[in-house]
């Protein structure tokens, strides 16, 4: 069948070498005769797999010895729990900044658990730009952000400097380009989107804000159980955690000073191409749009329906925007190829000859 | 290869057309030309995925109309604590019976919570027994028990009969037999032993019980969220579910009458030979012996290595008895053929003859 161009915003578009090795593992899983799910997740093959995992993580984010990494379940959506109930003790204000609609729900639910200082935000704008002009005090517990906003299409390309305990949510821009991962006291991403398929989520903690969280947290909420137990103090999630394996040993082989390369030339080529044609508009501040994501509607809202329906008779996928926001919206990670980039503008190019 | 016999307590053997449908569905989803691992969660093809597993749950269970059914994340454990946390109030007590490592953890986080009333407990013959001797007051917020006690080989033939909600872990038997679904106000169950591989846990909730559950509950942790958006609060553990689909699809075809059939035959066989073999003893009070995980020691300790050596050459894997009980442990689950059992009864007829 023709090749479907996968823009999906996640699950979203995997490397063919991580599928393979699925495949392959659902018949046969390392020479075991079984498929892996149908393994002990303690068997020594398994654990292999997760030991391996994390090693790659750490590689690749050249993590000092300072780091623990564990692979979860519940999504960033259950870390939006899990954070203040671990670090925001009594007494104290966690810093947020509110630049969409994942870090909203982070904010609302720290707010179930303390105090809550939401010190920026840029819902003014519908979130179309990355606030920047903020201070970070210097007593909150930590201070959070979220480094790509999936559905408005905006990244932070700089981190704030500060004391604070920095946190950062990287669901949907982690292991897109080199940054200093030391910098930070905690990342944590959902899989499904640079990683892997949908069903874990890579939390990375420095052993010094472990050493303060609070130890009255339910057990399968408190980071320090599942690193103690190797991200096996109950059954992982044994699919997701090995695919997850093969999408970071791909990284590892490409590399982040590479794979940024990549994506820079995929997101100004389809950038490029919205600012040129008189047909589209792109929807985010210059300065703060997302590599991963590409925001965009039609001057001419009207011909939407139309663009959508030309692009899915070219096999352009998973351009109609979130739900929340309307438009169109080209998910580019990782594992998207530059042809399929290309043969979105080629569409695009096509539709305003066909429609001027 | 020659075949491997799989008697691995969890993730465990899964019924091949399960097996096959995946591997079908990582190359090409639904026809849709993109892999599984690959698609928008919101997908119409991959939410029909998900509204016939509902759909299956419900059929194979009779449930009537007074049901709810998700699929949720973070195995059996995260529902220890969602359980007291949306189901009991302060100033009310939870009643358990603790039969086990599982049923004991569950226990454990209750406390976290509020009053925890334990009704009874095997822990004194070392959880070889269910204890039946014990009243249900009429005050608790609900009643808590565990149907098959994976780790010790235990399981609950009859439930109480009381007017105190009913929630039942039954992660290890679920869809092992018919049973009456609609005496329980919860019913949950890990995926990975009958009905999926590891990394979604289906949860079945009485409307009456959800009616009078505390509403605020940290999103992620609040059962009313996740029935209000379908399973799909957050992106849902894609693969895991797809693949409890294809096994609820078999077990359907099945029906619980035959599998009841089938799953005693095969523990009848086992307990059988470990009755008549010298060199075998069981672990467990006859009338409360498992179909599904058999729990069994060596006569003479001394030969137990020997005995795992000889089953691993037999290609009989996953026999060792859990890290905290030791001995040996076939599960039995569903999947697993009756030519499984045959295999190991004669590896156990045969180390007798080679040993006597």
């Amino acid at each position: 069948m023709s090749k479907i161009h996968n823009f999906s915003a996640g699950p979203a578009i995997l490397p063919q070498s991580a599928i393979d090795a699925s495949v392959e593992a659902l018949q046969n899983f390392s020479g075991t005769g079984l498929s892996l799910i149908e393994v002990s997740h303690r068997s020594k093959e398994y654990e292999a797999v997760v030991a391996e995992a994390v090693q790659l993580v750490k590689d690749i984010l050249n993590l000092s010895a300072d780091y623990e990494v564990v692979f979860l379940q519940g999504g960033a959506s259950l870390q939006f729990d899990m954070i203040p109930m671990n670090f925001l003790p009594a007494g104290k204000t966690a810093g947020y900044v509110n630049t969409g609609v994942w870090a909203g729900r982070a904010v609302k639910e720290a707010k179930m658990f303390g105090d809550v200082n939401v010190l920026a935000s840029s819902e003014d704008k519908n979130y179309s730009y990355i606030p920047k002009d903020y201070a970070i005090p210097e007593d909150l517990a930590y201070f959070h952000c979220t480094s790509n906003n999936t559905i408005y299409g905006t990244e932070l390309f700089s981190f704030p400097k500060t004391n604070v305990p920095l946190i950062c949510d990287m669901s949907s821009d982690i292991f897109s380009r080199p940054f200093d991962a030391n910098q930070f006291d905690m990342i944590y991403a959902g899989a499904q989107k640079n990683m892997g398929p949908a069903g874990t989520t890579l939390v990375i903690i420095k052993k010094s804000l472990l050493e303060k969280a609070n130890a009255k947290v339910p057990t399968m909420l408190n980071y320090k159980v599942h690193i103690d137990n190797g991200s096996m103090y109950n059954t992982p999630s044994v699919f997701a955690i090995f695919v997850c394996m093969h999408t970071l040993r791909w990284i590892k082989s490409m590399g982040l000073e590479a794979m940024e390369v990549r994506n820079k030339a995929k997101a100004d080529l389809l950038y490029t191409e919205i600012d040129r044609n008189p047909l589209f508009v792109g929807t985010v501040a210059a300065e703060d749009r997302s590599r991963m994501n590409v925001n965009f509607v039609l001057t001419n809202k009207d011909l939407e329906e139309s663009f959508l329906k030309y692009c899915k008779e070219k096999n352009l996928s998973g351009l109609k925007g979130h739900r929340s926001v309307g438009g169109l919206r080209a998910s580019l990670y990782n594992a998207l190829p530059i042809e399929s980039v290309q043969a979105l503008v080629d569409a695009m190019q096509e539709f305003e000859k066909a429609n001027s």
